[in-house]
């Protein structure tokens, strides 16, 4: 039996990149004709069909769930995996989870192996290198042979599709603002580069609150980290550097890391300087002091992600509409901060 | 098109659990003769057949691993999971994650639905309800149609397959001998029911140390939470009234809450009372005081799990031969015990 041939094994026999195979798939102005014709002449030697299988989807029926997500480091996401098979499994489906690591490649290959009929539809939050490439044809390839695609937190408005975000800017603005009220002066934000869009979001809430106020924006008091990762080194320089009273993390490792290292410093929180963080994982639980957070409510964003997907999936109505549910962030408060 | 009918569709039909339904239609002497013909009588009209597509499987390569475990809240399994999808994906793999929650009846569904031609092959780890049944049946089915199964930290004798795990007993033994050794008179343990394979294991290790000390063993100084679930008014009771002054905890989230707990009681660690817990993760790492831990190396656990896997898919031999891989543990040591 001659087996199936995909992008990927295009990508590596010609040397090219995924992302180069599927625009030269397309007759993308983007890619050299060179390039353009081997790509093609060899799909075709090879008899190569981009999802092929996809067309009998409507008719069968898997009862199974395709969820891409970037990581389960971060507790935020295994708390929408939670979300998403609570509310699935009530109502019989399964749930397969596939990891894009944050990069385009894996999430391009998963969503091409599971879309072959091993699903029904697809839950998803971008990956960081997505994003920062801004290429989303393998959610429109998807997407236009009718497989139902719910993207949540890490969202795009390149792609029509059912949504799910939290209010980031808000969860900022709040966390910021009350930093504000407790009468702190010197207030940094710990943050990664702007092309992650829950990133951007939290900083301009963040920048609101202070614009709003007499402090105004201090842009020496932001510190970008170049990706998800923890790099120890700059968040130390940075906070002995500038020497804030309260610092935003747009992450709990982010704050958890700073808190211990202003107290091995001498420094007491929450009177000398204050934390808060983003995501209410278990790190933020049992940090000492724990930390004050702006929950995201990841269980809830899955259940609301599942249901928007199944009845999708199960909606007899030809016409397609989608719609973007927004949910609101909650400030919960504990030791980091005074009360 | 006729969907095909499953274990878990006749099941809910009949209103009996899956493992019945396993059971009667295996003519197992376990079920009563009324059941049995019930469920074999549904399964011939509606023409189900165990995984009837598995016959196939050794034709068709499709180069996807499944990985079925039961949560990704615990940091272990999220590290298993990366060193799976390092190695595999270097040999050309795809990899899908299922989760049982630690449910039988959710590892039974997600076997199914991976065994039915979606993967070439299983990493598992056993939910907690499987082991405390001791019902194995849907490996064994799996196994017995020549699908590799490789079983990693939770595992069972009673299936013949590749298995991976730490040496879970000499890790509690390296813990607790280092306790004895720095002087400690009252050795803690806050472990699991006996039922989940690895707290037993630590636990042996446990026993083992004080059992070659003058120490002893008491049980008072044993407590078992009945899940792996946290229930912080039973630790608390528990500390409060056996004043130890060192404690091995089977997993990182019940050493950090205790260490906050004795804090706040006004005790010094690690001077008045040390720590040590299992699974090298974020939260012992960024615990205030870090903790000290025994390392399971979850990574490293996953990638040679993958490796046996891809080795046995790819193996060409026809006679089939198993082997039980033991990895060492490490102690890492941080701030919750003296140097």
């Amino acid at each position: 039996m001659k087996t199936k041939i995909t992008l990927k094994d295009i990508a590596r026999e010609l040397e090219v990149s995924i992302s180069t195979v599927s625009k030269a798939l397309k007759n993308s102005e983007e890619i050299s004709r060179d390039t353009k014709e081997k790509v093609q002449a060899f799909a075709k030697l090879y008899n190569y069909k981009p999802n092929n299988i996809a067309i009998s989807l409507k008719n069968k029926r898997t009862k199974n769930i395709g969820v891409v997500i970037p990581d389960i480091v971060h507790h935020f996401f295994t708390t929408v995996i939670r979300g998403i098979e609570k509310y699935a499994n009530a109502r019989g489906y399964n749930v397969i989870v596939c990891l894009s690591e944050e990069s385009f490649d894996k999430e391009v290959i998963n969503m091409e192996m599971l879309a072959n009929g091993s699903i029904d539809g697809f839950i998803m939050s971008l990956s960081s290198e997505t994003q920062q490439k801004g290429d989303y044809n393998h959610l429109k390839e998807v997407t236009e042979q009718g497989i139902p695609v719910v993207l949540f937190d890490r969202i795009t408005n390149e792609i029509d599709c059912d949504k799910v975000v939290i209010d980031d800017e808000l969860g900022g603005y709040m966390a910021t603002k009350k930093f504000i009220e407790q009468g702190k002066k010197r207030i940094a934000l710990i943050s990664t580069d702007d092309y992650l869009s829950v990133s951007k979001a939290r900083s301009m809430g963040y920048r609101k609150a202070l614009s709003e106020s007499k402090l105004g924006v201090d842009e020496s008091l932001v510190l970008k980290m170049p990706s998800m990762e923890m790099d120890e080194n700059r968040i130390k320089e940075f906070l002995e550097a500038q020497k804030p009273d309260a610092v935003l993390c747009v992450n709990e490792i982010f704050a958890v890391y700073s808190m211990r290292l202003v107290q091995k410093n001498g420094l007491k929180i929450p009177d000398d300087i204050s934390f808060i963080g983003f995501t209410d994982g278990v790190l933020s639980k049992y940090a000492n002091p724990s930390l004050t957070v702006v929950a995201q409510h990841g269980e809830k964003m899955g259940e609301v992600s599942a249901k928007m997907l199944i009845d999708k999936i199960e909606s007899e109505e030809e016409e397609e509409t989608y719609q973007t549910k927004i949910l609101e962030p909650t400030l919960v408060i504990r030791e980091s901060i005074n009360h």
